[in-house]
């Protein structure tokens, strides 16, 4: 089987590839309900919240935008905190539907910093809403979002959160962390294949949703509350993805969030352990690395595209490149979701016989 | 199995489950890039069209979506020609996006006026586009799109299509009919689980486009082009249906889009033969019933929903119910995408059993 090690979407457990594989039910029958239900109430379990949970049809950006349409008016004053592409992508889903958006920008590899998020909304009492990614994927960095929110809180503005890349891999407990939107993405951390995005709505979301005037019908999160009501989603839902997502849960319940995030951050210091000892630097500022991602600076003489090709093609391991400025300056290995040692071995193995055919002298 | 006659999900053949239960892939690899210009080509072909066609990921609504905020800007004055529930859902998200929306709405069960949507053009010269839904799922009703295309050419108007329940298994030549964008979903008549809305864009709907302001994010064609040109989607694509769709399309162009029309048409004959000869009445004007779903007006004394659940729970057996105001007033027989005679008799062999049951005495 491929070493598929990128940051999503992640190889899937025979048992839930196995539920996607079942045959089509009516969506607005009761066999569908219950699995709606289910689906639900576990994944407030694994979120850590009492606040309302979505399962919209579409991609984590599909997640974001509702997010951004559900909670804002055109002219809104919000805050953006970007460290990287997707903070980038968040930010300007806002700038398109019409928010008046201060963005706070931060050299990629690099964490955002709480005392300036402090210090502008000190000074811009009139932002509603902070916009901030929890795990920014294209990077590798996790920002630290307890100390952001206590920031964003004292000050009483709406927190909207990407956790695309670390919710269910990552602590992110959404209710003691008062986050109002948090987003996620089936392919990530929890081992099912793309299709859907799972949001958590809180009280003051819904306030702000009462007066947000920014136009949606897709991804209103009013229809999505009142059709949950029933047992339905309100548009024709991506079945099968929630056919394996279900399964899923319970395979995740049944080993526990704790033990999982515990593996998840071991798994992540195997992997940056063993690139440092091939003589590799990490491209993210170690205090804030990823435990879901690991970025590595390509070093002088490394042809990040060559280096992947032949882990493609030779070693049948596929990891992800840099995005936008940092194509052909980092290279990035998923450890996200269903992952073993034994992955993150066979990658290192490989890497010790493709860095050098790609130009770099690898340790060892 | 379960014999789910519902207009969409329809069940799917083993060929398609088993590529859904396909293990992930890099959806920014070259074996996506592949399957993503396949797919793109083959779509083409069914479609009869050399326009645009892009596969976004979500449901046939958020395609519907995508046709208002790719081709309007708000204040644009748009003709929403409505015959049940999916048109009041086409112009209701045209409404919520701030077009200037007049609305012709016909009775529940009949098609649309040909003469009356040109009356009003002639009497409205800056509508800018025309919504039209070409089969009522709701209803059963298929309207004259042909006609109705010609009168909206004459004035020059954008033509925006719903054809989620009728491409590929009612006749739909895109370029022929001149439809500037078309909108279908995978869940129909192409024999795969829900996940994908596929769409085509017309050199007039680039135009607009151009022009078009209302604010667009995810849904926004220019984003989805630039990708392919590239063999990506701009967001995480649901790779699964993506598989399923490609193994589907092949099936599809094998046995020829003549052939499985008029397969359609013959099946949707004998479903409405068999139900007359029951002693029921149709309830779409059988001028105009649809060739992918068939709805049957409740007769005196029948209990629809204990119909319903009689044939779910005893025979394995799940139609449509009536939406709206037509809860309880009509069923539905859905008989798109991967059907057969057989699975048409063991629905009317089960009604035999079950009207009884539910209040009404069936003929025979």
């Amino acid at each position: 089987m491929t070493n598929l090690r990128i940051p999503g979407p992640t190889p899937c457990p025979d048992e839930i590839l196995k539920e996607m594989g079942r045959q089509m039910i009516n969506h607005r029958g009761p066999e569908f309900k219950k699995i709606l239900y289910d689906i639900t109430d576990k994944l407030k379990q694994l979120f850590k919240t009492k606040n309302d949970v979505f399962i919209l049809s579409g991609s984590g950006t599909g997640g974001l935008e509702a997010a951004i349409v559900n909670s804002l008016s055109p002219g809104d004053k919000v805050l953006s905190v970007s460290i990287g592409v997707f903070g980038d992508r968040f930010s300007a889903i806002a700038k398109e539907f019409g928010a008046n958006v201060i963005e706070l920008k931060y050299e990629w590899g690099k964490a955002a910093d709480v005392a300036e998020i402090e210090e502008v909304l000190g000074d811009n009492p009139s932002i509603k809403a902070v916009l901030v990614t929890h795990n920014e994927t294209s990077t590798g960095v996790t920002n630290d979002l307890a100390s952001i929110s206590s920031v964003v809180k004292k000050s009483d503005k709406l927190l909207l959160v990407d956790a695309i890349s670390s919710l269910g891999s990552i602590e992110l407990p959404i209710d003691e962390w008062q986050c109002d939107v948090v987003v996620t993405g089936s392919q990530k951390g929890w081992m099912v294949p793309p299709g859907l995005a799972m949001v958590s709505v809180s009280e003051k979301a819904w306030q702000a949703n009462i007066d947000a005037t920014i136009p949606r019908f897709y991804w209103d999160f009013a229809k999505a509350k009142s059709y949950l009501e029933k047992g339905q989603t309100p548009w024709t839902p991506v079945v099968s993805v929630f056919f394996a997502l279900n399964v899923a849960l319970d395979m995740m319940i049944e080993k526990g969030l704790d033990s999982i995030i515990a593996n998840q951050a071991r798994i992540a210091q195997l992997t940056r352990d063993g690139v440092k000892a091939l003589g590799l630097a990490l491209f993210a500022d170690e205090k804030y690395a990823s435990n879901t991602v690991t970025s590595i600076a390509a070093p002088e003489g490394l042809d990040v595209l060559k280096l992947l090709k032949i882990l493609r093609e030779e070693h049948d391991t596929v990891l992800g490149g840099g995005q936008q400025h940092l194509a052909g300056k980092i290279f990035r290995i998923g450890h996200l979701g269903w992952v073993t040692e034994e992955d993150i071995n066979m990658v290192l193995k490989s890497l010790i016989i493709a860095l050098p055919q790609a130009g770099f002298e690898a340790s060892r």
